[in-house]
């Protein structure tokens, strides 16, 4: 069992631990002294976990109610937000009891939101079923729903006062979503540990533990030194500007892990020709995606792309900044005129 | 001029002054840097003040965009700020730009709890123009919509950058609306100050600076102790918990000073009936309130609210916590099993 304090705004635990959603009732509890739990989950994960969680929850009385909400990207909406917020409503949980995500990060991040907003703040614990929700977004506190207009356009920063890591629940993710949270291990490799990136081909599945315990553990520092946002936290955006754009052209067709792949390709190429790093370092990222299988191309056109980057939230008024690989280990924030984005996505290899 | 300092995990400045609304365009672009604004009203005060606002921030060169909502308590709702969220990303409103409250509580409320959740947190600045949002909803930065099930369900505490209270816009409140902000105006002068207590028996509107002062330096003292509400600030409560179940039960047809006035009264004349204060301390409550022609019963049945107090969320669990006066100036907040809070609704007057 591994154990990693977060200081945040909130102190909590991240635990690492073969079999423990079979005893998340008892780390619940403690964590929370919640009387009553709901456990936020998705059709698919329900099927697979849902009973042995209410189970460990009954098991150390807590009253426990469920909520199962569709399964993809379209559980993050305004729409099932407010169902979520209503039937909590009805059921009378207080801001004394707790929240339980089961599943990936868009169970994650939808029901982060509503623990955040219900009675301005209730308890919040995070299972993650993915590798994905495991290294990253079940740790750091962003939660988020999208909008028609955008992805993570609504949200709010709200630190878990739990996470609970079940390396056995990966058993049962498919191939392609595996391959998508390797996607955000390599990401933390090439932006601030090299060692860390060399390990990486070995593959993630024989040595998932330490895959989790690396990420989480450097996830971490940056959000400790940057619990909002507004500097070194945003190192963890490597790839997805991009990416984001990519998910969005490709109307969510393309998974987000499949799209942080391309968008951190891209960079890299870019940062190649633009002289930020050798060419061999951006063949080096280039070639451990494709180790795991993950997409390093796009078939958008520049002009595609460059409409999509405009939507996202990351730019800044008229700047964008733009997460730019120097070595293996070694990113920089870099501020770009946003007309200039354009060109980089085509130094990216985006026609 | 007066200008009040609050520091809160945001600091920022409350300014009291005549004239206000010409000259806050000035004010919001050197508190928040935006480069844009979106000001949020309503229909009745975007009739009497917005052009008027919006002039002053185009000519510092703000770019201004304008969300009317409907008037009264149907604009805290999810489906108004599901709207209003959508316009601000439709019109590329980025984090670094600013919302605008121009309204009374309702849209100082919905306002705020968009900007605190779009984009995960945009620039807010309250311009209230109710003596309530002056005194009360515009300083502290609690931000929330109501759910069919109750009000204030969803929300979160995001201070805003910058409070401007223009006493020249309560020159068009109808009566019946200062009379309501004149009873969480009361509400101050029992909770923590006698001697402004007993100022009040001249008129507010005689002395309105005098008193918007008086009481967003006492709301500032509470919110900077106890920023998240769980201790000190909960003292601001005081009259509220029966008050939301006199506005619920009567479906919202009694405006919320109306049903704080009343619940002040209830809590005052149980407090007497239980010890915790003398019946002349409840008396002196109750006449200052009649003083302003503000309701001091109420027709709803014990029964009735109970019922309504069950479904509000400042009951922790089986607990609730009443806060209750000792003399004019002292209030406690006393814990009681929710099971007993019926024999203090009848305790106060109810049948």
């Amino acid at each position: 069992m591994t154990k990693v304090r977060v200081d945040a705004s909130r102190a909590y635990d991240i635990v690492i631990e073969r079999g423990l959603l079979d005893r998340a009732g008892e780390y619940i509890r403690a964590a929370t002294g919640a009387k009553k739990a709901v456990v936020v989950t998705d059709a698919n994960v329900a099927a697979l976990y849902l009973e042995r969680v209410c189970a460990s929850l009954r098991a150390v009385g807590l009253e426990t109610e469920t909520f199962t909400a569709q399964a993809g990207e379209g559980a993050k909406s305004l729409a099932v937000y407010g169902e979520l917020l209503e039937f909590l409503s009805r059921g009378g949980l207080t801001r004394t009891d707790t929240l339980v995500a089961l599943g990936g990060g868009v169970i994650g991040d939808l029901t982060g939101f509503a623990a955040a907003t219900y009675q301005r703040g209730t308890g919040f614990v995070q299972l993650p079923t993915t590798l994905l929700a495991d290294v990253d977004s079940s740790v750091g506190g962003k939660t988020a729903v999208n909008l028609p207009t955008g992805k993570n356009q609504v949200g709010c920063f709200y630190q878990p006062h739990l996470v609970l890591c079940d390396p056995d629940a990966l058993g049962t993710l498919p191939d392609e979503q595996y391959r998508c949270g390797c996607a955000e291990v390599i990401k933390y490799g090439v932006l601030g540990n090299e060692a860390f990136f060399e390990e990486l081909k070995t593959p993630v599945s024989e040595q998932v533990e330490h895959v989790i315990e690396t990420c989480v553990k450097m996830k971490r520092e940056l959000v400790m030194r940057d619990e909002f946002d507004r500097g070194a936290r945003q190192l963890l955006n490597l790839g997805h500007s991009f990416g984001h754009a990519v998910e969005a052209c490709s109307d969510f067709t393309i998974l987000h892990g499949q799209a942080v792949a391309v968008g951190m390709a891209m960079i890299a190429r870019a940062a190649a020709k633009r002289g930020f790093c050798t060419q061999e370092t951006a063949s080096r990222i280039v070639s451990l995606l494709q180790r795991y299988k993950l997409p390093t191309e796009t078939d958008f056109t520049a002009a595609e792309l460059f409409a999509a980057v405009g939507a996202d939230k990351k730019r800044t008024g008229a700047t964008m900044h733009l997460v730019v690989p120097e070595e293996i280990g070694k990113c920089r924030i870099v501020p770009v005129p946003f007309s200039d984005v354009r060109g980089w996505l085509q130094d990216g290899g985006a026609r």
